[in-house]
C-alpha cells in the first residue's frame, strides 16, 4: 500500500503526464503554474481533465509577477515564438529564466506545509541543450538545497532527468493515457502549430516511439 | 570602480538594510517580496525610504499565493504570533516553509534576465535555530543550484550567515545607518510590539553591541 506522499509540478504537457500517471498512486497534489505564459490556459485545461480523472487534487498557482519583470519570448505573445527545432540558437528566447528552481522552491515550500516529503519533476533528456535549470547537476543541487532548507528534508525526484522523450511515450502508451489530452504548443494556440520547437519535439518522439501521433496540428 | 551587478533581496528590515548600504555600490535592484506577511507594509515603506536615499532602484513582488496556501503565523495576523524568544519551541509557527528558498529563486531567475551575476541575501547565525533555510549547508547547496540552474552562472552571497545580529549593528552604525527606519516586529503594528521574538532579538543586538537603540517600542 503506498502513501500519498509527494506533489507533482504538472503542466499539463505530454512528460508530466507521463509522471502524473507512473506515481498516482504517490501524489497527493499536481501543482499547475501559471507565469504568463503563452500556453497556459490550454495546458492548465489539460492538467484539470486528467486530475479529475485520477481523483487526484489540482491546484493552480499564478506567478504572474514572472510574466511581468522576466525577459522571455515565452511569455511575450504567440508572434514571439521562433520557429524551428531545439537545436537552433534561437530557441534560447525561449527559456524562463531559472523557471524550475522558482517551481520548485515553491512545490518545496507547498510540501513542507501539507507534510509532503517528495517534490516530482519530469524534465527530460531532451530538455538539457536548451535548459540549465533541468541538468543532472542541477537536479542534484536543488534537491540538496530542498532537503537542508526544509526541517523535514523534503526531497526532489526527477526521474526522467536522463530518458529521451519517446522513451516517455512508451512507457505512457503502456499505462493507456490518452495523449490527446495533453498540450505542448509554445504558441497556445486552439491547436497544436506543428512548427515550434516544441511540437517539432512533440512529433518526433511519437515517430521514435512507433506510436501513433494523436495531436491535431494546424 | 565597482560594478553594478548584484541584486539585494531587501525585507527593509535591520539585516539586509545593514547589507545594503554594505553593498550600495554593486546593488543594482533591491527587491522586496511581499508574502502576506503581517508586517509587510511596514518593511516596504522602510525599504523604499533606503533605497530612495541612496538612489537604488526597489522592486516590489507580491508572492500572495504563499500566504493563501502556506502555513504559517506569520502570515494568519497579529494575533497569531507567539510571545517570547526564538529559544521557545513556539516560534516555529512563524516559519513560511522553504521561504528563503522561494525568494532566492525568483531573484536569481530575475537576475538573470537583467544580466546581473549574484544575488545578496542578509540572513545571520542568530537566524540558524529556527530556520533551516537561513543555515550554512542551505546557503551552499543553493549557490550551486543557482549556479548549476543559470547559463551565467548566476552566484548567491550570504556575508553574515555566521554573524551575530549585534556585529550587523556595530558594521551599520559605524556606516552612520539609521536604524529608526528599519522595522522587524512581527506583529506588524504601527510600534514595534517590544514582546515577541523579533522585538526581542532587536533589542538584545543594540544591547550586545552597546549601542543605543532608537527603537519606539509599544
Amino acid at each position: 500500500m503506498s502513501v500519498k506522499d509527494s506533489i507533482l509540478i504538472y503542466s499539463g504537457g505530454l512528460d508530466s503526464t507521463t509522471l502524473l500517471y507512473e506515481e498516482r498512486d504517490r501524489v497527493a497534489l499536481a501543482v499547475t503554474f501559471g507565469y504568463g505564459n503563452n500556453h497556459a490556459a490550454r495546458e492548465q485545461a489539460c492538467a484539470e481533465w486528467h486530475c479529475q480523472r485520477l481523483g487526484i487534487e489540482h491546484l493552480v498557482i499564478d506567478l504572474a509577477f514572472m510574466g511581468r519583470h522576466f525577459a522571455s519570448s515565452l511569455t511575450a505573445g504567440a508572434d514571439a515564438i521562433p520557429t524551428g527545432n531545439y537545436a537552433e540558437e534561437n530557441m534560447r528566447s525561449t527559456v524562463v529564466p531559472f523557471r524550475n528552481g522558482i517551481m520548485l522552491s515553491v512545490a518545496c515550500g507547498l510540501a513542507e506545509s501539507r507534510g509532503l516529503k517528495r517534490v516530482l519533476m519530469a524534465n527530460h533528456g531532451g530538455d538539457h541543450d536548451v535548459y540549465p535549470d533541468c541538468r543532472p547537476g542541477f537536479v542534484r543541487a536543488m534537491d540538496a538545497a530542498m532537503q537542508a532548507g526544509t526541517y523535514d528534508g523534503v526531497s526532489l525526484d526527477a526521474p526522467y532527468t536522463n530518458l529521451s522523450k519517446a522513451a516517455l511515450v512508451c512507457r505512457g502508451a503502456k499505462l493507456g493515457i490518452d495523449y490527446a489530452h495533453t498540450y505542448s504548443c509554445y504558441r497556445g494556440g486552439d491547436r497544436h502549430c506543428g512548427q515550434c520547437a516544441t511540437c517539432l519535439e512533440r512529433q518526433q518522439a511519437f515517430r521514435e516511439a512507433g506510436i501513433a501521433d494523436p495531436t491535431q496540428y494546424s
